[in-house]
């Protein structure tokens, strides 16, 4: 069902600085910038690959949304596991039927063309899980 | 430097319960289960492969240390970030050199009879980053 981990998602205050930090003192390179629209709330990513997967530092610039939400309970840090899948709408009515519930019920649009389905964090203690499929 | 994320580590509350969270909705697979002793606290390992990486869940058995402390402070939740470095030695030195700070002063013993040192929080906005290297 998982093809690998695609990303590790960090919320961060400043995107820029946080990304010197992580170039300067890992040697991490970024991949690509870019502007992701949910829920109208505007998020700047940008993506660090490191072997198969990658680092994604997230700055929102909203007052809500998930990254919103989780700075402010919880403050800057690791905020979600994205798993990469074959078959994103097979695995989403999957995990419904199992009884899983997700942050909107629906598939939608997530950065690099991609579409994405987020479980909800009380299914796995705290921990957001997002589920991807890249074209 | 960096040769590709050898772990994520989720602090947990039941191990076992976990698990079956983990291997029945995600369809993830056990590969080991250890006690790993740090400054005298045991916590118990659970490692479970996803493409090149594998998910650790870490159940502390203590009321101290870095796990126990996460619970306190954040509850269960995406603890660490571990990559995989060539020379551990050279890797430590070097941030070092640059002004990081580790937890602790030295290379360790971790799970799987890797060695590893973990750069303290401050260093990534909240982000706990472990440097393993394998045999």
């Amino acid at each position: 069902m998982l093809i690998k981990i695609e990303h590790i998602g960090i919320v961060v205050k400043d995107l820029e600085e946080r990304i010197r930090k992580y170039t300067s003192l890992l040697g991490l390179k970024i991949k690509e910038i870019e502007e992701v629209k949910v829920e109208n709330v505007v998020n700047r990513v940008a993506f660090l690959p490191i072997g198969e997967t990658n680092i994604e530092l997230v700055q929102t610039t909203g007052d809500t949304g998930l990254a919103a939400d989780f700075l402010k309970e919880r403050g800057e840090g690791i905020h979600h596991i994205a798993f990469e899948v074959e078959d994103l709408d097979k695995t989403f009515q999957e995990l419904r039927s199992k009884g899983v519930e997700f942050v909107w019920d629906q598939i939608i649009r997530g950065s690099r063309g991609s579409m994405v389905a987020v479980i909800k964090p009380e299914e796995f203690n705290g921990v957001y899980i997002e589920l991807v499929q890249r074209d």
